[in-house]
């Protein structure tokens, strides 16, 4: 979920990272402002000047009387304006239409959880970040950074009245807090889709397919975007060869994780501190540079449940037709804990963004909640580096806004007759904006604005005829039609 | 927003608010229970024992284990399983749908907001209720209680950039924070339209037509709702009958929206404090209790705003088509101090819930926040009060889960062409369910749980053809089918 960008990716894209966000001007560009944009090398990167204000910088005055409020939504955080909100709209309703391809049911739950819900000591960075606070009754709470264990509670909660397995999906926000570095934010929303109850490696294989699906349905193709695989037991399986402690695993896991955003020496020393010899950290390593299945192979024979499962899955890419788009990649660990096996994640293939989601497999995240655990497994898709990849792609769409009808009385005497055309032509399921006390000039830029097709003129001489006057907007053509035929 | 229900009305409806929140026993039920559902009242009616173990009563036990994580969500908030969230997304789908034929569009805004935006100092209920806390920045944020201040905060900040007037929407979470009495929620979803920059009641008239689509949408006639009409002009004009000074119109609009939930005496205590003679007091009583246009013009004169703005929003109602669903109605004041004109709310005409929506015309709350004012006005429709009233009139509608196929593989060995099956048919945009390790019973009982159209069996003498068996599940006709030929 948290790779980060190299120094060199930044400076391909520091606008991105240091626009405003006044979507006005970008919508696009705002709305694929990253949780996780600009890490602290960008500080150093445009510290001594930068030629566009940032959100951060600008004091958010519009006015000059000095009791404007700040008219920014809170630091981090995103307004969605019609451009911004159309483009998110959009996605979502691809998000959902993907997951009703693959048969799963919609679920939601509070943005606002309990923080225990998100207690672990592994040392992950989104347990270090938590939005959290206490509430007026003493309670620990928090904004959710992550929907995983929202659905794990509900489901331990729906106990025996849920049939498994059991396939849910959600589209919500998630949130962390960390003090604010220019253009980081503290909020994305995020598509999860997660099937409960299936141990066999189907559930990944259905999962890696609705991630295809989505990125199909946008225009993306497996050239632009791939899907590295690998699973947590290659890493189980090491520990093992080493006599490593099982109890360590999940805090390895971690600490793995973070090669890449860490170096090799500070990952050893943790490793170390942590009671991993050397020898086993330099075999860890090894393993973990291996990209191809065969040689994993080599190394940990084929007897094991970490190559039988990754010969599996691929298998079944072949069947399912998207073996084009996954490969192993044993340096995949995912940074989550609770992951226990198959953990997969999507990049663009040009190397210049993070992750575009990630998931895997969470066998045991129940028994932690104090319930029997359920197979399980799911992902994240992140409204967040998808946009940033559709925009270089130049794949986002037409998403101008529509409308049907613009009704305009040419003479207010008339506004009676123009609400009863207006909602005539509503209740058939039209799209009609009523317009007054404007002048004709100003209606044609406005229908142009608007994207409207028809503009229906409602004057005093037609209306003696019982009729308007309609303008087709896309072949300017004019008629007379008279009002009870206006369909 | 928040008239309170009758002993009488709570006595109709029990259960209704101390029924438990598992949705899969009584969905609609858990979702109707609503922000303001059982008021101090109740506890004296269930105090002493209660057949129905309550939300808030039960542990949130399921297992033994004593570490079992508490499985119900933040006190006050609800899951929405996917019974409740099918409920959800079809109620938001008519909003939206609604919306789009009055040509507004869509937006949203961080459900976490500055508290400075929602500080007002008129003693509404709620900003006393707020949600707030100190990020760790030392900010004081706060889950927002209602949607509009926002969205005069982004029409300020987009300043020049967007053309007026203004049409926007938008469906989010709203929160409030008191202590919890049984049943009570600290959270719901609102719909807001909102229209910028139209000083006639030409705007209200829209938001009113928008409403009472929605209403006929869901089947809900004018016979069952009504909306009550009055303006905060009606208010005005009686201060200025009485010499009390403009300064106290907003406190006095607070402590008269009250009346209903405090006893006159109280209000009266509230108002001489103030300084409004007991005179006066008696003048506003007896001009709020008036039911006609006519009787308010006696009292009034025809000259003000408050009359000819009525007048002339009754006779658009009528053009529109929707006149009998509105009714003036001098005792409509709304809880929100910054209302300045319209003011209406929509209420079942069996008196039995609360307000289902309201709104009204907010023309100077821009320069409250230091900007200059535009014309506003807009309404907010909560998600918990019309479910009771659909409910109520047994309007919901049927919304079990739908699925086209299910790929059923006989035979472990044949997997891999059940994937492709799966795969190809959801390619076509099938919604298509892979069950896997079932027996052939379970897969009929899952058929029928998820209402599957067909079924698609994959054994090894028809895939030896070619084909799979296909079952209609409607009219239980099977038939073979070449592989290639399924669509």
């Amino acid at each position: 979920m948290s790779a980060v960008p190299t120094i060199r990716q930044l400076l391909v894209r520091p606008r991105l990272c240091s626009i405003g966000l006044n979507s006005s001007s970008s919508p696009f560009l705002s709305y694929a402002l990253s949780l996780h944009c600009c890490p602290s090398s960008l500080r150093v990167l445009s510290s001594s000047s930068s030629p566009t204000l940032t959100h951060e910088e600008a004091d958010g005055s519009v006015g000059k009387g000095s009791s404007l409020i700040d008219v920014n939504p809170p630091r981090g955080t995103r307004d969605f304006p019609p451009d911004d909100m159309r483009l998110r709209s959009w996605l979502f309703q691809n998000f959902r239409e993907v997951s009703r391809i693959l048969s799963f049911e919609e679920v939601d739950f509070p943005v606002l959880e309990s923080e225990a819900l998100f207690i672990r000591k592994a040392g992950e960075e989104i347990t270090q970040q938590l939005y959290n606070f206490e509430d007026k009754g003493g309670r620990r709470v928090v904004l959710r950074p992550e929907i995983t264990p929202s659905l794990a509670r509900l489901v331990i909660k729906q106990g025996k009245s849920v049939s498994l397995p059991l396939k849910w999906f959600t589209i919500g926000q998630c949130w962390r807090y960390e003090r604010m570095t220019r253009g980081r934010r503290r909020e994305h929303y995020q598509w999860n889709m997660d099937i409960f109850g299936v141990s066999k490696v189907r559930a990944e294989a259905e999962l890696i397919q609705a991630v295809v699906l989505l990125f199909e349905r946008l225009g993306i193709k497996s050239s632009d975007v791939g899907i590295r695989v690998s699973s947590r037991k290659v890493l189980q399986a090491v520990l093992q060869m080493y006599a490593i402690p099982e109890n360590l695993f999940t805090q390895v896991c971690v600490i793995v994780d973070k090669l890449g955003k860490i170096t090799r020496e500070e990952m050893e020393k943790e490793l170390v501190s942590l009671g991993v010899s050397i020898k086993a950290v330099n075999g860890i390593i090894e393993v973990l540079s291996l990209k191809s299945l065969s040689k994993l192979e080599e190394v940990l024979g084929s007897e094991g449940e970490a190559v039988s499962e990754l010969k599996k899955l691929f298998s079944l890419a072949e069947s399912y037709g998207y073996a084009d788009w996954i490969c192993f990649d044993a340096s995949v660990v995912r940074g989550l804990a609770y992951y226990t096996g198959i953990v997969f994640e999507a990049f663009d293939r040009q190397g210049k963004l993070r992750a575009i989601c990630g998931g895997g497999r969470y066998d045991r995240l129940l028994s932690t909640f104090g319930s029997d655990d359920i197979p399980a497994c799911g992902f994240g898709f992140g409204d967040a580096v998808i946009v940033e990849l559709l925009k270089e792609k130049a794949l986002l769409p037409d998403l101008s806004h529509k409308v049907d009808d613009i009704v305009f009385p040419l003479d207010e005497v008339l506004d009676g007759t123009a609400s009863s055309i207006a909602s005539s032509l509503r209740k058939k399921g039209r799209s009609v904006d009523l317009v007054e006390d404007k002048r004709l000039k100003w209606v044609f830029k406005h229908a142009e604005r608007i994207g409207a097709s028809r503009l229906i003129l409602v004057g005093n001489s037609e209306w003696e005829r019982g009729a308007v006057r309609v303008k087709n907007l896309s072949t300017r053509e004019e008629f007379e039609v008279k009002i009870d035929e206006l369909d």
